[in-house]
């Protein structure tokens, strides 16, 4: 539920109301806005009926929120959120870049990757200390001892990282290690890590399953943000179809949808949303063109050697070239890099 | 890689070559035959050439295991695995009748709804007291006391009992109050809680992911077996496709594939995979006649009262006429009831 | 609009009332009932109402189709329509299995063929002349010659024929040739041709498209009601989904859901269904058990030899096998083979 | 199978080979190549290796082509076709924009909407007098007095035009108004009219069909090829996924990989790879982004009175501000709009 209150309710009014919000056992909201006063309160509609804010004297108009997610609608919180990773913000006129390898393979391997990301404009590390894999006997990440690379190599170029975690078990040490959470997209409706996840105090790049509805996304989105979390990124990596020319199908139709129902930030995984080197560039650019507040790019220093992921990770020299491509790509659609 | 032993090696020679294996780092498998010895290995390739095994003069001869999943492939084990459910046998020629309602949501509607599932023809009992949610604000079970509910209705029927669990924290508390645990269909490549729960030394029913092919649901098995876990059930609950008349697909071509690849057997849920309660029987009755070894299905005391899947689950009575023109079907595909 | 009338409406009430649809405008339906007098009257909705069909004396109830299409629908319509193919019936107890390679190559090869079906309980023999292949340089079928090679062996063996029509400018040669004309899975939305096959007097088996929901498919069997023809048969061969294990994902599903919602028989494909020979026979069993009203086999007579669909072709043992394990599975359910 | 000759064959060499190709009953290809002459030849590959086309003398390798598709691909062909439609090219630097109402309603309707794309910037218009319509009792064009409409008002603003057809009976008249012929979606696999459109001597602007794989859509090219016609558009206008938040999932990885595989120019459809008018200006830009020859996007003079489509039809004021941001975008790729 939305309340507005009056233009003349008197000050004390907003704590008056959400204390009768949240005596009544719902979760009481408090929204920024410029100009009214306006409250939020969660929960079984049926106790908001009965609450009757509508015939508060200081409301002046109460709308429920429609969509089934709420924390993370625009309806009810109408400005863009910009998160914030390790001072980079994700979200605002500045598109953010995350890229790396797609595993923490060796202390080196890690350096030359993120060096070279970062020498051609990467603001953010990416690189998997665990990692999803379809079958049990592939390379599954070196764990605790891939975190530790990561932390040392962030920390000497200066970068800030973000890393997946896959066990609430091991929530606590990847967020000692990274500046940001990512929930895999096998795992997106994994509730039980959303919710852990959600309470750790990190921000969280979420991503899309390979068969979620846009509905079940910012469901999920929902969950780490009714844990407590606000800082929450949404991350497009393709869709699985019938299409088996590419890997995935990169669902670029869902940025600007996307950012129509919710004020969280999306960045574009075209790695994973084509599978194929060559494709990366072009789609990079096409999800910058549509919208989205960020890229998140696999770049390994030697990819045919990669343990994973090798064929569709960018060369550095391709990353470079990509970055120089996107440039004026930004600034058509006012975006700074 | 399967070796098969000469048929004049002596008796000793399994256990040589077993030693063999392990010493050289590989996993070793003693596979029962009736008429030739046959051992298994897997691991590294390289270091399998170098073993040379065929070289053996105990050996008549070593092949690949083609399929990217081996323990849970035919290759590697022929005859069909019958997994006990707490006394009662899935994957023989008796079909298993797994029944229940959706959650568990009180101690008199989970009494009720078990007891006519039984009256009928139930032989297993099925409920969630932890339930995935597409959204935080549903019922999402009552966890632990639902657990000591479901324990004691199964206790007080007779009746095994199979229900989910979602996240590794949760495992112990639920492996001690159920006689096997149900990885859900969104939890099919939650990798951490596969092997977590491959160790946990309970029956596994491993539902099929909406968007996994049938090799990476085989590949996600393989997760649980390579875990030590022998004993899995699949089973197929409708994949997710462009048709919105029904909640999903329900893919009844993987029920022959799947037995033509994998000793494993193969249960069907057509109550999550039509998502109608009126499909259900018609689509209970097809999935025997294809081959399943059994059936997945809600059953509820009152549907309409339910807290979640009401309207695919069965009322009692259609429940009890659904196993009435069952019976026949069974026998005609050679099934007992 | 389905237009009930009074019990003590006068005898001429029907025609009058017909004759007041007719003169809007709008087209007239007279509705076979055993109790009560059903008129039916399709158009625009704003006309409809302006003729307060609801205040005329003699009519007891009007209420809308609901379903987007009507004639179809069992709304208008509640028995079950029995098409006649050359004296075979497709829809009442007795399963019409249509059998016959999928392309007419020789005299021989389709004799061969069609007798070896017919011997072991084939009704209705199919093969194409007209062959729609992928790509170009493939086998398109010996067209008009093979139309002549079809008629002889359908009349040597006193068997009707269904044979696809893939162009408008085909439908006098096809239909002169065969029993029922078949609308394949590509052209399920080909407009124009389901304009002029339904107007061609013969009945009409129309295949569902790879990509077309449910309703959708209603609405192609509606464009050939709508055309003047209601002799149709639907057909379910599976659907394009993102598993590749099968050619396409055999929906049965639609089986009870198409029967709950037309008149009209549906059959089921298993050969383009799974693409896949061994797969043909347990999805047969599959179809016929969730209640379809016959099948639709690709059997040749040397399935290795095929011009096309050999992998998903039976061998002639095979299907006399499958109708031995059908005989069963049928009676279970109520039907005759 | 491509045949490249010595740089020192003698000049009359090309036309002997191509005499033994054709004698052979295979169909030769003379391949315009700015260094070396290189031959083509199609047909069976039996008879192909019979030739022994690389033992000649003048011959200096022979390969064959990889792709199942011959004519389309870029192996044969290396450099990109540029389409003529009525004077304005498609595939070259210049951005084709197609733009236009979804079908001819009224000359005024038409001409204010073609008016004002063109005012915007639009170079080829767009309008349907044949319309593929779901259902038989939706409104499915004027036929031939729309095709008369649709000339009149493209001769009046100096336009030429692209429209439907649908029918192989309707060929020769929507060939006489048109400068292009449209295959629509829906008919993308409808190869009876894939072959006569090929015969017909106009453009063709080829959909991809909405469950189609990249290499089926290449295949229907062919057929239009191989049926005599070297200028083929394709149009990407969005796959059908589970998605159901947009119409269609708008596949952009399709530009950059077909663009990889084929010399022939391809669009895209923003209208219906949404379906909704707001996500169309992001959506076309993406498109640029990523690399397409053009758009094609309807555009309607008052969208909500449209007769279909009027959901993602853009008020001229938002085609207009499309053009205005679509141009730096296109700059950023090299592209002149």
């Amino acid at each position: 539920m939305i309340i507005v209150l009056s233009p003349n309710a008197p000050a004390d009014s907003a704590e008056r109301l959400l204390g009768r919000i949240k005596d009544a056992g719902l979760q009481p909201l408090h929204m920024p806005g410029t100009e009214r006063v306006v409250l939020g309160a969660l929960g079984d509609e049926r106790i908001l009926a009965e609450l009757a804010l509508d015939s508060d004297p200081d409301v002046e108009s109460v709308k429920p929120i429609l969509a089934p997610y709420k924390l993370v609608s625009r309806e009810l919180h109408p400005h863009d959120t910009v998160v914030d990773v390790g001072g980079v913000p994700v979200g605002g006129s500045a598109l953010a870049v995350i890229a790396g390898p797609c595993a923490v393979e060796t202390q080196d391997q890690l350096f030359a990757s993120a060096k070279a990301a970062q020498d051609s404009g990467a603001t953010i590390l990416r690189a998997g200390a665990y990692k999803p894999r379809t079958s049990p006997y592939g390379f599954s990440g070196h764990g605790p001892a891939g975190l530790t690379i990561l932390r040392e190599v962030a920390d000497d170029l200066g970068m800030p990282v973000v890393t997946e975690v896959m066990d609430t078990a091991d929530i606590d040490a990847v967020a000692d290690h990274a500046d940001a959470l990512q929930i895999g997209a096998r795992n997106m409706q994994n509730f039980a890590l959303l919710r852990a996840v959600g309470a750790a105090g990190r921000p969280v790049l979420l991503k899309r399953g390979p068969a979620a509805k846009i509905e079940e996304w910012l469901l999920a989105a929902e969950y780490l943000m009714a844990a407590g979390n606000d800082q929450v990124i949404l991350c497009e990596r393709g869709i699985r179809t019938f299409e088996t020319a590419t890997r995935n199908t990169l669902d670029l139709n869902a940025v600007p949808y996307v950012k129509s129902k919710t004020h969280l930030p999306i960045v574009v995984d075209p790695s994973h949303g084509t599978g194929i080197r060559d494709l990366v560039p072009p789609m990079a650019l096409a999800g910058v063109a549509c919208g989205a507040d960020g890229l998140m790019v696999e770049v390994h220093c030697n990819p045919p050697k990669a343990l994973s992921d090798g064929a569709q990770s960018l060369f550095p020299a391709q990353f470079a070239e990509l970055m120089r491509t996107l440039r004026p790509v930004a600034a058509a659609v006012g975006r700074t890099l």
